[in-house]
């Protein structure tokens, strides 16, 4: 039998996919299962983009420009402006998702073997990304004592070799929820700037910023304009998972112009979902408002919830739809398991997404968990009354 | 500012894109520009799949499994089915086009470093995805006036070094349009057994089957189950190219587990697209009967036309919507410019792809052009004669 490759060996399984079998025979016994541990968002997509599609007055679906339909690119360019992002429509290429935009991005800045910074805990699937582009990831740890504030800047410069080439940062970051802040970017700019290293900015949450709270965006930092590439996606803003549109924006035109050759390789972006991405553009300020009032709820009582469990304590996130907590328990891995194949409380159990898998040090993040409030808070409250049950009784509890 | 991969600068730019900004000035001038350069086809997208968008019942555009929705691919198994190729739903890995499969397949089955044999001319985009995965295309020359069949057998062979893992072969062919025979393939199966390579197969112009030839899957050969990746696409079949919807399918067990953990880090295939491609399932045989009719006219036409221009040569392709032509020019890429920028007979002229974009070999295929035949027969007739015309004056002309 031929052999599988070495990155595919080395290819990570996404850290949830585990537990799938056994939330599935959970449902099969007949339980409700609380899904918390995905961000796929329950909020409607815009009528706007549904209705385009119904509307769909194409009788051939054609390619599109590799690098996405230029209408779309000069309306995106308009909604960056209202956010105070100068940025040109060749300055954009439309993604298949913002995956894509993340593996275009290291494929087009790092050579295999060289390294790039991320603070921990991270996006989970940065690790297949970086295996698929055989670049290194060096994590440098934030702490949910710190609400995982930008780890020390003399913590991250201790850590740059001369094979460091970049730093990506989330913002607000998945999985933490926390909003990294003007005064942090302006010490992230420092560095890349002293080091000539690419900052790579996933902005896919972007819209989701609370209390008040105002979004930095790395394309606004001053005199870094080849180093900064933005990652962005219409999966969370309009609630769009599914129709795979993202983008990679940078003012660096050797990027741009490199990454739409592996653009071109495969050949466009998806139509169907250009369409309702461009539809989406004209959703009201309104839509926002009432999704940011909806997850505002959702947090203020998951927080306040889960701060009242004893041995819980979870931070107060201004940003995303995700909190990580630390729960009162041996191994989060563990525990997501029981919860799924033994656990039920009135019939009801939730899945949550370990800590571990957030973490590229070994042993960090074991108990802590990442909840997605991306469920209704009649069903939020069920989920954390299971949760809370759940602790009295789980055979791996740790007594403080 | 911080430099470009090494990987980015060797990814080469799209051949035809070059020619882009001439076809654009050629419609600025008012010039009617016949496109005989890309695989789009004109044939209507089966209605059934617009209404499946017209008809969208979904609030929430959600992220599909990372494999494709179940549904789908359980409809896909009974499409093979009725082909005579037997093959599981799990089996079957949906992708973001053909794109997406062959790149997944290059990385999970080869090493940066190793080589693939595959007979050129061929698809210049798998220059794109060997280059994005580091893989190194070892090309066996096929010929126009073998009708580019399959280059001996002997001749791979002596190709094959310790580096070489595999074989790729799309069939029907594109840029030659040649149908590879059940013969052609028993040879390359002794082979790819002998060495235990794989034989990756793109079948993305299945239906496009002529003069009553039938198309011989690789999947329908013995014994080498583990040997064979299969890439497919909904492209051509169903003129669905902006859908970026295809397929990696294999009965190795250890590539598509590996393959899904690839898709898991991009999340999920365009949850639009497989809408449309699980209703195009249900499109009756007599949309492919006409279909069919259709491109048998248009090459009929073609191939007669060309063949009776003095210096040119057209083989008869049995298959997809292509045709490699020798024409009596000193260079296909001189040629194409100057067809756009300084050529026009009644106002008209025509973009074609230049031969050597399809060649590794340096130096070959500069006498020859692709044409795709996805024009009604009014408006090849008028192509071709502008073609006629220009070879009449083009200063390039080689006499014979």
């Amino acid at each position: 039998m031929p052999v599988i490759s070495e990155k595919g060996k080395a290819m990570p399984a996404s850290p949830i996919r585990k537990l799938v079998p056994y939330a599935e025979e959970a449902k099969r016994k007949g339980r409700t299962v609380y899904h918390l541990n995905i961000g796929q968002p329950d909020i409607p997509t815009p009528e706007v983009a549904l209705d385009a599609l119904r509307n769909i007055g194409m009788n051939i679906i054609e390619y599109s420009h590799s690098a996405g339909n230029e209408s779309y690119r000069k309306k995106l360019a308009g909604y960056y402006h209202r956010l105070g992002i100068e940025i040109a429509p060749s300055q954009i290429l439309i993604t298949t998702g913002g995956s894509e935009a993340i593996m275009f991005g290291l494929m087009v800045c790092f050579n295999p073997g060289e390294e790039i910074i991320i603070p921990e805990p991270f996006y989970a699937n940065y690790n297949g990304y970086a295996t698929a582009a055989g670049v290194k990831i060096t994590p440098i740890t934030s702490y949910i004592k710190d609400d995982f504030r930008l780890p020390p800047i003399k913590e991250i410069e201790a850590h740059i070799t001369p094979k460091t080439k970049g730093i990506v940062i989330c913002n607000p970051n998945n999985p933490t929820g926390y909003l990294y802040s003007e005064e942090e970017f302006l010490q992230l700019r420092d560095i890349i700037k002293k080091y000539d290293m690419y900052l790579f900015a996933d902005e896919s949450y972007r819209e989701f910023c609370y209390d008040g709270e105002k979004h930095f965006s790395a394309l606004n930092l001053k005199d870094v304009d080849d180093n900064i590439i933005l990652l962005d996606s219409v999966s969370k803003r309009y609630s769009e998972c599914g129709v795979r549109i993202g983008a990679l924006i940078t003012r660096n035109s050797a990027v741009i112009n490199t990454a739409i050759k592996f653009a071109q390789a495969r050949l466009s972006p998806p139509g169907l979902g250009q369409i309702a991405g461009e539809a989406s553009v004209d959703v009201p300020d309104s839509y926002f408002t009432n999704v940011n009032a909806e997850y505002t709820a959702r947090r203020n009582y998951l927080v306040k919830a889960l701060n009242g469990i004893p041995g819980v304590y979870c931070p107060n996130p201004k940003g995303a739809f995700y909190a990580v907590v630390r729960l009162p328990i041996d191994d989060g891995d563990r525990f997501a398991q029981w919860l799924l194949e033994e656990f039920e409380y009135k019939n009801r159990t939730v899945m949550v997404a370990p800590g571990s898998g957030f973490y590229s040090t070994p042993g960090l993040g074991k108990n802590e968990i990442r909840i997605a409030y991306v469920l209704k808070i009649d069903d939020l409250k069920n989920a954390i009354t299971v949760l809370e049950e759940a602790l009295k009784v789980y055979p791996g509890r740790i007594l403080e």
